[in-house]
């Protein structure tokens, strides 16, 4: 396999955009990363579209196909890739693998979502399409309700408090503020988010992530082709991908999801380094009880100390382990399809070093995203190129 | 990238399994293909599961990461990919490229889909997912008219005649009359087929394939490890894909789709192959007047000439070019996501000479996978190894 890069990358805001279709989000995200990248459109071998529920929500499926129209690349191989959640991340990784493999020159990787103009039922039953039916599902489970259950385990088992996961909410939503393509960024105290609307005890409002539309797009090329693009090129030092038990009766606990460590030890593995190398991580908090066991699963914060640490601002964008500098899911909301590749895109702009929140002296950054009650994650490690 | 074989097969009847969900269908066909391989668990890196309306007719989405969990390969990396009919062949494409890249030593290809719950209005408004809403779609356009639309530009062209047309629809349900994965095999008349209900005139009931329940699946691995498989191992050749025009106003005409003139250049150029080195073909008849135009796209029969073919007995299982002599989606039905992987496990029993509608020396087959109007294809050619 051979080295790859990221030479382009684009993104719409992540908000409302309810008038507008999920390809044209994500042709708007692709044209950008290609224009930034300076790739000859007939370099460009592949194409994919990380989207989960736009056949549900929109009666649209083909995404793929229809992107590569919409943009000029028909004739090109075009595919939709899901896995709830984690879709971005896994086109992605499938754009990675078409270039590494000699398959091709160039590929674009793009996540879209639509959700918005739907209402809150019907987006959170199309969610519900991540759980297996026939458990979990069946049970009456939701998302917010099972990161409820996962808060309290966690709280039982280490005494983490509701000012620790709170914490985490503060600092995205107020990471978010500095981020023009969130739109969820807000300047709450520990109180606020304590004190917001219940939505499956002990998550308030503010502790989940908001309903969103939004697309974003990164074009991969290899290094020698990387060299002719617009903006500095990020070397992908790894992109792994697990699945995990389909549901919540497979986990061992609720503290931690083993698709996420698979996937965290494989891109270790691949890149030969380890979570002291990494300085910076964008990871899928689509709860503040989230962010807290992911960056524990990925050993960039010790075991139970996840809320410690986000309390005592060790993951702040100054800290020693920045979190989601972006705002995270948090602040800029969750656009699934579109998450796992704005993840990219917002470490590609750190390693740059052009983030409007930007952390000092960041060469290695990891992104994580996970799908439904981690049956699917993707954990993806990018690198500037002089370190 | 290094050789490729197919050592594992499995397959559900096609029809009605109304009461059995996607990824149980799945499950049956993939441990067939494990098992008939004789491959470790542990050597399988990669799971990829072609399905199109999972999430519109079941509200059940993530079906790899389920068939994962279902099949004891929680933590392999597991992935859904979907491009209209096409999901199938897709899905094989992807685990051809990561065995072939050395990504991993041995990967499973599994279509799968649930249709005949519905009722046909609803699975209707499922399948035109694949339309582009904003043109085809919103014109009301549905996948009969379209054919209907195609047989008339061809009779006008070509003047291909009624009986022509039929003869595709009587090959195609006599050959699945000896296939027991085949539910809808019939023996009609030329006048039966003709005077059956019509759809989308000039189509009628039998020019149309049915709406179907299955599974497919395939296990792919190097050739080395393929040595130890219970069967035959059977070489690929190729495995190509193409995108397409969304819409039929990007078509030149509706004589031609250019996503399987493409995908088909791909694959006898990756194979070094020409139509004339094919010994049998399974092509996506979705309607009888489809064989006709993909035989010709193809190139394994004169271009305008389809029809004639047929009506001569030249792609009879004992003709000069047999296509179809499982029966194809005219015969087997169309379980969407299962087609394609449906067709490869066709071509690999003829390979190995053991399929019930066999055709005399066959060495090399080539398999066409057709997903929405033309947005997405695949073609892929297999050979027995002495060949």
């Amino acid at each position: 396999m051979r080295e790859v890069c990221i030479a382009g990358t684009g993104s719409t805001t992540f908000g409302r955009h309810s008038a507008v279709t999920p390809q044209d989000l994500a042709a708007r995200a692709a044209r950008a990363a290609v224009l930034e990248a300076g790739i000859a459109r007939s370099d460009i071998g592949a194409i994919y579209v990380g989207n989960f529920v736009s056949g549900v929500l929109t009666g649209q499926e083909v995404l793929a196909g229809l992107l590569a129209d919409h943009i000029g690349l028909a004739g090109v191989p075009a595919t939709k890739v899901e896995g709830a959640c984690a879709s971005g991340g896994i086109a992605f990784r499938h754009a990675v693998m078409a270039v590494a493999s000699g398959l091709c020159e160039a590929a674009l990787a793009v996540g879209t979502e639509s959700m918005t103009h739907a209402d809150t039922a019907t987006v959170t039953a199309a969610l519900n399409c991540a759980m297996d039916h026939r458990s979990d599902g069946a049970a009456g489970l939701t998302y917010p309700g099972l990161f409820g259950l996962v808060w309290r385990a966690h709280a039982e088992r280490y005494g983490t408090s509701r000012e620790e996961v709170a914490a985490v909410s503060v600092k995205n939503k107020r990471n978010g503020l500095r981020n023009p393509l969130a739109s969820m960024g807000a300047d709450l105290s520990l109180d606020d988010v304590a004190q917001s609307k219940p939505i499956a005890d002990p998550l308030a409002l503010y502790d989940c992530c908001g309903i969103s539309d939004g697309a974003a797009a990164v074009l991969v090329t290899t290094t020698e082709r990387a060299k002719e693009a617009e903006g500095l090129p990020i070397r992908v030092l790894a992109a792994a991908q697990s699945s995990g038990p389909a549901r919540i009766s497979g986990l061992d606990n609720l503290l931690s999801f083993p698709a996420t460590v698979q996937a965290a030890q494989r891109a270790f593995a691949e890149s030969g380094l380890s979570p002291t190398d990494i300085d910076l991580v964008e990871l899928h908090d689509c709860f503040s009880i989230a962010e807290i066991v992911d960056s524990e699963d990925l050993g960039v914060v010790p075991r139970g100390e996840g809320g410690r640490w986000a309390l005592d601002g060790r993951t702040a964008v100054d800290g020693e382990m920045p979190i989601n500098a972006s705002g995270g899911l948090l602040a800029k909301g969750h656009p699934v399809g579109a998450t796992g590749i704005g993840q990219i895109y917002e470490v590609v702009q750190q390693l740059r070093g052009t983030h409007p929140n930007q952390v000092k002296e960041a060469g290695i950054g990891l992104t994580h995203n996970l799908g439904g009650t981690g049956i699917s994650c993707t954990v993806s490690i990018l690198g500037r190129p002089d370190v």
